[in-house]
């Protein structure tokens, strides 16, 4: 399926759609609650570092950078996120609820959150230590 | 600092004050919200798996078990969780909040977890996969 007819710079971009997926959750939902557990060898990656955003307004914006080498898996907990992505030239959204499957977002792609109302709850898995260096905050390098 | 009337039942028991700690966290919180980073060199021990437990109606009692081998850190991303521990016959009680320490739960304690409000989410992480062989339900064997 090659395309002859690209140039080396197409040749470097990946299609956004190979770069993000979604993963399946397991959650145990009953009149008590909900429990999600992450196993690791149920993951796509062994997580080196987690981080969660709670009490975050309404509408805010956060995230805005990529990472060159880490993969990240983003799990809302509670309320609904809206995440833009954006790789090479391409971009798409993805709504994140406590009903929907976890978002898998690849080495190299952009993105954002949105936090759509109050109490949201967003978990995210690193595969890598944090690591300033390897960000990049233009969608454009992505 | 010994006390050489315990019987040997008594030398089995190890005080509950040396089974758990709070472990500082450090929350970056600003008008935007909360981001709690969970980096594994500044944990007690490597996570091998976490779980989060939310959308609990207020008052419910959850956990009510002890682990054999793995010990746990208990984090309170929204609202207020007060965690009943047992241990060697001493029991004591402690709250977690979006702005506490994170309560460290070695192996042998039993514990419960009682969501005072509703919106509270509870992560775990926990230092060994999940192993329903190694847990007891009797805080008594603890």
């Amino acid at each position: 399926m090659s395309n002859t007819n690209n140039s080396p710079a197409d040749a470097d971009k990946i299609a956004l759609e190979t770069r993000v997926a979604m993963v399946p959750l397991c959650r145990r939902t009953d009149e008590r609650g909900s429990l999600l557990p992450l196993d690791w060898e149920s993951l796509p990656f062994t997580p080196r570092r987690i981080f969660t955003v709670s009490g975050v307004p309404a509408g805010t914006v956060r995230g805005g950078h990529g990472h060159r080498t880490c993969a990240q898996l983003l799990v809302a907990i509670a309320g609904e996120i809206e995440v833009q992505l954006a790789h090479g030239g391409e971009r798409r959204r993805v709504l994140l609820t406590p009903e929907s499957p976890a978002l898998l977002v690849r080495a190299g792609v952009w993105f954002s959150q949105t936090y759509l109302g109050e109490g949201a709850v967003l978990l995210v898995l690193a595969s890598e230590p944090y690591n300033a260096a390897a960000m990049f905050d233009d969608p454009e390098q992505a």
